[in-house]
């Protein structure tokens, strides 16, 4: 399949925008810049970070892409370039399909009609999907993103095989002028800031990662930022990765973290509180930051739509406390590193 | 296992060419450079590409540097930077294990040890790996690579699922002086070139291949070559997707393909000829050159200790086609895209 697969792919990524050498050649080649480069490389597992038969291939493209611009959000880095790598089950799979395969008009369903003739052949009408149906709507899964945020599909590599689906993607952006947001700059004093709301992304955020990256570049061009990471793991432990690469800790209120709704219907069924699962369930795929103090007086409560908190402060002492008043205790970090990811 | 893990990475790799900001934050950065960056993405399944249970985990490592690098050769590219991904059985591995995991000296093997002490406390003197194990042996193999080649290892991700081992490499070069070669530039006329021998790959050169790097980059230097891409699906094959890309074709005299011993000992049971080998087998990761006539006068048969033959020429008329005498017949492009790949 890869070499009509190819085609069609080089045609569906024309009106995108478009690096020197895109699909097709042995590489890609991105024009030269006078920026450093940003590079960061996630991969998605059957069973692991998606269950296809119940979320459909398309929702596998916006996670992937959402995950891999969100690292690139937490570096504060402009997205130019997604590269794609699919391991695809050999034999038709049976999943969820949310999209209509074959619109009525368009030019890409046409595209997709006259190139990717077993896409009509084998038929997709009860949920039964071709391994070329399941490359074409990972695709289309990533074309949404690369749209939304003005990136190139520049290169990729597809693979038949008999084991689950496997995706990858390396996703290449351009540093902004004076440097990225590194791990290692927090300094006791500076706030701890995360955006939007968290936890209970299992319910469905998960899936759609909306990636910071409007509000990096914003923030990167308007305050001074001494670091930052993505929340993956859970909160209390990227914040322990964070301070750890920075040797400080830090000191939050629990009462200040931003629970989303998800996170509180989740904690009528789980047993646990709304904010344990804001603390540790991790795919928030929100910005953790340190902000010195200085610049916290100027910083909007919300920017780029998206709500900024500040739940504490970096402290010299190393570890995770909790400040209850003019009580401070130790807070183990409680992330669940998912289930069954690393 | 990956916070361990990326701290033992990260310490094996200090000795390494490094980039700006490498293994351990949210994504990589490179540093600036005026020249076009070159970028290719390629995937092993277990399985498809290898045979963990046979060939351990450190062929594997190799095998992913080695098809990586040779897209960057067939682009005349210098690489600068390898990304890697790694999805890991949860269960411990059975297999092959031909390199001792922990010799008496040395400082990786020390570091190994006090950073990943998992690696020790589950035995693995039966033949079983953890799935730490396995990630320390795939990172070996590449590091052999990077040290060959001078490149970096500048990131990269790490998972553990239920499905069988699948890695992922990104890799990142320099486009040369003048350009990169592309697939679209070959003329009638023009010699089709090819590098080393051909076929029986399978035999065990798949496992270790010699990416054509420090060739390309002497070619690129000192001759005129049209178009290039590297042989992975076979002879034949990759033969027609470049001459379709110039929308020519091709001559060729089966009786000057340089024909590999490993494809002569492969006819001997396969009940193939070996030149039938040679042209369909795929994975040589040879070169496949279009030369300008001029160019042939000069070059020698030999460069950077690698064969160099021209077995015909491309033609204006379009078609795979072989010479026999005065003779000429469409030929069969018979590369057999292997099984089970793509």
């Amino acid at each position: 399949m890869e070499h009509s697969f190819i085609a069609w792919a080089k045609q569906r990524v024309s009106k995108l925008s478009q690096p020197e050498v895109g699909i097709g050649d042995d590489a890609a080649v991105l024009r030269a810049s006078n920026r450093s480069r940003v590079v960061t490389t996630d991969s998605l597992c059957e069973g692991s970070h998606f269950l296809l038969a119940e979320c459909g291939p398309r929702a596998v493209g916006r996670k992937l892409a959402g995950v891999n611009l969100s690292d690139l959000a937490a570096m504060a880095a402009t997205p130019t370039d997604l590269f794609v790598s699919a391991c695809l089950t050999k034999l038709p799979r049976r999943t969820k399909n949310s999209e209509p395969m074959m619109p009525a008009t368009g030019g890409a369903s046409n595209s997709k009609a006259s190139l990717l003739p077993e896409t009509t052949a084998t038929g997709s009408s009860d949920g039964e999907l071709s391994p070329s149906q399941v490359a074409v709507e990972i695709f289309e899964g990533i074309v949404e993103y690369a749209e939304k945020y003005g990136v190139s599909i520049s290169g990729g590599d597809t693979n038949l095989w008999d084991g689950p689906l496997v995706v990858s993607m390396t996703a290449i952006g351009e540093a902004p002028e004076g440097g990225c947001w590194l791990r290692s700059g927090a300094k006791p004093g500076d706030h701890v800031v995360v955006t939007g709301e968290l936890g209970g992304s299992i319910l469905g955020r998960h899936l759609n990662v909306e990636p910071r990256i409007e509000l990096a570049m914003l923030l990167r061009k308007e305050f001074l930022v001494h670091e930052a990471t993505d929340i993956s793991d859970g909160l209390g432990v990227d914040l322990l990765s964070l301070f750890t690469a920075s040797r400080c800790g830090a000191e939050i209120e629990l009462g200040k973290i931003p629970i989303s709704d998800a996170a509180r219907k989740l904690a009528m069924s789980s047993g646990r509180m709304a904010v344990d699962h804001a603390l540790g369930d991790g795919e928030d795929f929100e910005l953790l930051l340190a902000i010195p103090d200085s610049e916290m007086q100027r910083l909007p409560q919300e920017l780029a739509g998206v709500r900024l908190t500040s739940i504490g402060r970096f402290v010299s002492r190393t570890g995770l406390w909790q400040r209850d008043g003019g009580k401070v205790r130790q807070l183990a970090p409680k992330g669940y590193v998912h289930g069954t990811s690393s």
